[in-house]
């Protein structure tokens, strides 16, 4: 795995930039990414491009070994492309522009914007795509952050009436796919159709899914702008860095367009963001959820087809969270470790130096506005050391035997109509990879289109539009089928299945939902159900359910190799619903204590330890009987790392 | 008791109308309310009426045997329309127009919208009015909901300043009766007169109540608009469907331009809505609230003068509530026969079938998508069989003996300066209600021109502008009366009685409210006075308090019939004062368990349980000497219905 | 000290004036403050002024021997301007104009309104600035009220961009001092640059500071466009009414402009506004937090070099707060005493008479609309009857050998960036100022241009771009000097100082912030580290931390007479610390009972009890062995107020 590290080097004196590139490869790094916010210096005026900068600072990087990973810079159009051209900006629901003074100030739709994207893109590729230390690029940066993936602005407006017809290719088509017909809805011509906004209540639920579809679209297509204009000029590879917890588009066609994908992992401020308690909050507060970045890592091999890294590492306290706090001792160390295990095959951290000016002052970086050396320097040496004592691990395939399928319109569907406050489609999969984990096993995440042969259990936490064909590949899988609450419960367009929920899975699993509840925290289904929670199915069928007493009567349904769960499980529940069938499906399981995850790469299994007990991990390889490899590293105060052989 | 359903024709193949027909009518429904949203369909073109299929489904159900109540489909204006008008949306406090896509997006006062409202009800109506199976109309639908009585359009602006011409004739007439000397807010001309909104802190109560009154009157003269189109046709009876839990227009007014009034009871959705505490909303989740349905039944039967029913019935779990759990079995039946019992002569069930499409797909219905029957089938004939025990309770009079006078502008006032965040006024009329109810009394709920000569006790929770005239009405009845905190403390344009609250009440009451306060939770008015909280009222008199060791002193005042509470009682505080009242006036209570309500009609008295003790209603039984005639109809789990003769 | 009322002679009949100067005089006031909003009055319409009931009041009031406080009218521009000049309306971020219907509906920036502000006030001082009664001037109220400083409106904008030329001269220094080059944010001419609103994410810091800088500047320039008018026609002393916890705009610079300073103190709706707890808020209902109104009188004498008093003090419930508690009894009269013990030269009660009509009807005075007294009045009586037992006590200075540093700009810079949602700096500052007066210290509250010399013990509580000549006044005045965090943190233009924080205080203090972290409740630096919330900070030093046992380890520094906190201290751990280093100033200490303050003028002492404990002050005197000399004045049910001689 390669260490990376993300530098500006227009923020410093370009008299610094040599000892800074002398530094980085003394700490092991080998990559650095540059650029990717330095368009009012690389095009200083309209026009007049200034390359003379950017041409030191590539070279003396390159010169010290270093190789470079250069980002297009269109997450920060400067002011005077603004105020020439004021339509690039994004629009709120109301059709308000969101101002400059900031950054992703523009909208994916303006055709300005694209066309300014095409000439500052193709000027950079024409100039660095041959030189010998560009090895990657990175196009803009983190797509959507900053709830940007909407807009509605003209262009939008414009484009996606054109998306509609094609789809629909008649209005009809689209009236009757929709049902228009409710509340008078109808439309008589495309041109009517305006995106679903600023309406006076909830606007029409299939309205919205081709709005967000179109959306995501319009992320994909402006994208794909960059990466035909970065090929067509020879670049040797390409990424883009996604960000956790983030699904407004759809990744896994956007991974298809790249070569490798890479992501931003902030395991401390996005505890902070995510839907946990705050008694969950506080006692992760200094390592994270020990499942986000795992669950991330997974994510985006899945979505890069095998190759992924991490392009943004927190590296210390970060700036943007409610709180920020220190990571704990180690912690720096265990995630790189992780990323690792997870099969990364690139670890940078955010950033060199941190600046001591703008937004991000506030953000830690490798070293400190005085040049010292941050805490996060020695953790890196700890890991360099850790992933040392796993030399041959390589970059084999995952490994994973069982599989959790995740689908983006599927969260869009249940963000669309939740039907009950607290039902989080997000966390619903997470709580599904949960359950894996803690039972000790690797997992891939895939999408809908992914290799089901390859497993032997496959969760779907949610797939509520799923299709015969993929119920027909499921099953030829041979795989223990897992599927949970509101699978099969829409069509493509959002409503209804003419014959209820589950649609296509009553072929292989003969139930039937004929209603569903939500609840509010304290109200179960009956008195007898105490496992669900927030979400309960009526579920009738000719045959009985599966282990009533266990998990609740007629919650559970089984048949052959598929099981459905028509509820919210509690986290037991569901962690024991998930060993019976990864027992039968074939599969090793391990309880480990709290905090604890394990990670198999190569030969080599990798022990994290996110709680606060020292002894947890101690007791993991007791039970498993193995033998460190790593035994003389340890981590201050709390045994986080251990590796041992297979 | 009719059963009636809400349908929609327009959703299904025309080859599947007659088959509902049959079904509906071989569950002993009689009325089916049909068209209130099909102006696309009735109109799909700019004058192009297309009443073909809607001809059709009429006769379809009047083959059947049903009758019809035909709505008029303003509440959604078609795409074309707005288009064509866009002047028609309403708009927000900064003047921005709520966009198309879901509905209820006209203004009131749009001179536009009442041209076109006034074209497609002359059409519908001419076509329509002397159909013989057409025997109700109902106008638009739920006047209001999505917060539309308020619109800040040109028009309504334009409206606001002819009104206030209208009532005040010169503009130093309306200065000197708002005060506007204050804040140098006066007025030169009525054209300089805005809506009172976006201002930069609070705007002057006077102008807001008027403002109010204004959007009031402008829902009531568009209602007339219709209902004298519809009289003039020939229309047999007229209805409009208010509902729960909304007060931003003047009821009892509307309810003398219609037949009968109807209102749309979805109990376990209002329950979530309303104010209840997390405790309180956990523990009736599956219920609903005793009180909620009660109250409302009581106060539409009084804005429909004695004629009034329940145009849509919740069924089973909705889907606009935060959560939206199913029904506990039985209560489908209990709402329904609760309905009849505070004399209802309609209970309509929405809706017939489940759309599997648009917005309230997760509504449920009677009937599911794929034509199976929902649970709520077996509520109805358990609801039908339970009436059959009381055959021949007839529409008799209510018989109440005690009152609720139920004022808007006293809730609007309030609102407008609560001075106090806990001081919620329809909360405080429900408080009175339970009152009443828990020690079993039936009550009418009346506005402040009713028949007060009726009743042996009267409750006015809280009647800001109290007149002298009602004081002297009041008094001839000869009533108890019970008057709640800040009665009498306004003058009818907001300002306070030059001789201090309680204002023309000191004429029967010689009291003098010097002062109030308003209290955080956990504060209470001192040491002493336990049975308050959120607000007192410091008063002055040349004679003692009533009781004050019970109420807390100086908080009940009494003086010949008239009592008046200076302060928000505890509940418990408050029904010991009202049982207290209650036998003064020689009025029979009993103490009833939590959750459990009587209601007589005719000879028979209904008897409801809402908690979760299953010996509840044998416990009234015994306590009251009573035998049921419903002894063999039990619902599931908990005994929740019986009915005995008087 | 001179009791004075705020009257509304324009709110009552004419014919009421003089009986309702007769009752002020024989209550003991001495003074008036009359005018403020009577702008509507004054000229009704464009250019036609009536002066008549003004001269009328005017003298009516002086014959009754009461001098007048004159106030101009600009807070109130009235409707017929505001149409004549819509560009008068200030706006709100995203550039909508807020509307007419309160007040306090102008742009600071609005040259329109500066001319016709020029004009009223040269009306109104030609007319008025001789009369014999007119002894002070009030220019406009509460300046920044309803959230007022920052408009978005064009002439804002013109203007910052002048700003901003005026104080970068060149572009690039701009660029180079906030660190443009960041995200693309550089700047190619002033004109480009808009107010840092609206934009997709957070703005930048620097802009935002010198925005927040302009946005004061404008309050300060158009308060001496109307003091340079008053002065001009011979005013004989101005003043400004400020505001409680309000923050927006530099105060100390705009005493500079006024001959006194006064401010508006309502202890019970500034209780429900602050950021106190629940049950703080419920804890100190009736009677005010015990160190807010001492603190802002200690500031307010100070940005009044001296000279101070409040212009509107509470009488009794206001309107405004979430909930409006009547005060306790005694509790009026203690604000009163106390406002004088904190060297106040006038007591002036909000409002003569409570208004029936209009926004404050609900806010109580001195008298009630039906003309009788409240309960102020005797509370009045009871003030200035414990005021007789301390006379002679004088106008000396204040004598507090303690002092705190209050500065605006360093609340501004934690606001912009907080990085940790619980570092509150006002919340900051009070509880430095709690931590001296816990301990019975008389408090100077002192700007950053302080004479530091007059103290034995300084604290500043945080001071972020504290400069190396403030460090050396600092050093030379000899005092205790006691730093919080984050001072020294920033530049003055919010860039982290090159050598780390603290910044110039290396010079006297060698120590080095590494990081930061701010931290959620419950969550604490490390397990030995209990006495630290919030915020954190780890230190590097080649000396040791301070008594790490007792303060924690590393979190308080010292070296000589300077004393550093890194980080957040409990208010017990603060309270030990600041009576550690008072101690070694040379301060007497005594540790008071909760809720119990005491405040020293000329030769008494005045000790005033928040709390609810009857024997408090009792035990202060028995500690102090001091005689009361008000010992026959108690008020009701608990003992509040106390003086004694030295």
């Amino acid at each position: 795995m390669k260490f990376g590290v993300c530098y500006y080097p227009e923020h410093w004196p370009e008299a610094k930039w040599a000892e800074d590139a002398a530094r980085m490869k003394a700490l092991g790094l080998s990559l650095v990414r540059i650029g990717e916010f330095a368009w009012s210096r690389i095009e200083p005026s309209p026009g007049q491009y200034d390359w003379g900068w950017l041409d030191t600072a590539i070279d003396t990087l390159a010169s010290a070994g270093l190789s470079i990973c250069l980002g297009t810079p269109t997450a920060t159009p400067p002011k005077w492309l603004i105020d020439a051209e004021p339509g690039i900006l994004g629009c709120d629901a109301q059709g308000r522009p969101r101002r400059f003074g900031s950054r992703r100030h523009y909208s994916f739709s303006s055709l300005a914007y694209r066309d300014h994207t095409h000439r500052i893109c193709t000027a950079m590729a024409a100039r660095y795509a041959d030189h010998p230390a560009v090895t990657l690029w990175q196009t803009d940066n983190e797509y959507g952050c900053h709830d940007t993936v909407e807009s509605n602005d003209p262009d939008a407006r414009t484009a996606f009436r054109l998306w509609l017809r094609n789809k629909y290719d008649r209005i009809d088509a689209l009236n009757e796919a929709w049902g228009t017909v409710f509340w008078s809805q109808e439309y008589r011509h495309f041109d009517e159709i305006d995106p679903p906004l600023a309406t006076v209540t909830e606007p029409h639920p299939s309205h919205q899914l081709d709005w967000r579809r179109f959306c995501s679209d319009q992320v994909l297509s402006y994208n794909a702008l960059q990466t035909e204009i970065l090929r067509a000029h020879g670049a040797r590879a390409i990424t883009h860095n996604f960000m956790g917890h983030f699904t407004q588009f759809e990744h896994f066609q956007m991974g298809a367009q790249l070569d490798l994908t890479s992501w931003d992992s902030y395991p401390l401020g996005f505890l902070e963001q995510a839907w946990w308690d705050d008694e969950t909050k506080r006692h992760y507060a200094r390592c994270g959820h020990p499942d986000f970045a795992g669950f991330h890592h997974d994510l985006y091999r899945g979505v890069g087809q095998g190759r992924f890294g991490v392009m943004e590492q927190q590296p210390g306290p970060v700036n943007w969270g409610r709180y920020n706090p220190a990571p704990a001792p180690g912690m720096v160390a265990l995630w790189s470790v992780e990323a690792f295990a997870h099969g990364a095959d690139l670890l940078s951290y955010f950033r060199w130096r941190q600046a001591p000016f703008a937004q991000e002052q506030m953000h830690s970086g490798l070293t400190r506005p005085d040049d010292t050396e941050s805490e996060a320097c020695n953790e890196l040496r700890l890991a360099q050391a850790l992933l040392a004592c796993a030399e041959g691990a390589g970059s084999a395939p995952s490994g994973a035997r069982a599989a959790l399928l995740f689908d983006y319109t599927a969260l869009w569907m249940h963000e669309i109509q939740p039907q009950g406050q607290s039902f989080n489609p997000a966390e619903l999969c997470l709580t599904y990879y949960t359950a894996l984990r803690r039972h000790g096993l690797d997992v891939d995440i895939i999408s809908r289109d992914g290799a089901f042969e390859l497993y032997d259990l496959i969760l779907v936490p949610s797939l509520p539009d799923l299709t015969l064909s993929e119920v027909t590949r499921l099953q030829a899988s041979g795989a223990e089928i897992l599927l949970g609450p509101r699978t099969g419960s829409k069509t493509s367009e959002m409503t209804i299945p003419p014959d209820l929920p589950p649609g296509p899975l009553k072929a292989v699993l003969p139930i039937r939902v004929t209603s569903v509840e939500s609840l509010r925290p304290g109200v179960t289904p009956g008195p007898d159900i105490g496992v669900v929670e927030r979400w309960r199915e009526f579920i009738q069928a000719d045959f009985a359910a599966y282990e009533p007493g266990l998990y609740g009567a007629d919650i559970v349904w089984r048949r052959d190799l598929f099981t459905y769960v028509g509820g919210w499980l509690t986290p037991d529940a569901l962690a024991g619903l998930v060993q019976d069938l990864a027992t039968r499906a074939g599969l090793d399981t391990v309880s480990l204590p709290e905090g604890v995850r394990l990670r198999r790469r190569g030969q080599f299994v990798f022990a994290f330890n996110y709680g606060r007990d020292d002894a947890a991990l101690q007791q993991v390889m007791e039970r498993l009987g193995a033998r460190w490899v790593s035994d003389t590293l340890q981590t201050k105060e709390i045994d986080r790392i251990r590796i041992f052989a297979v």
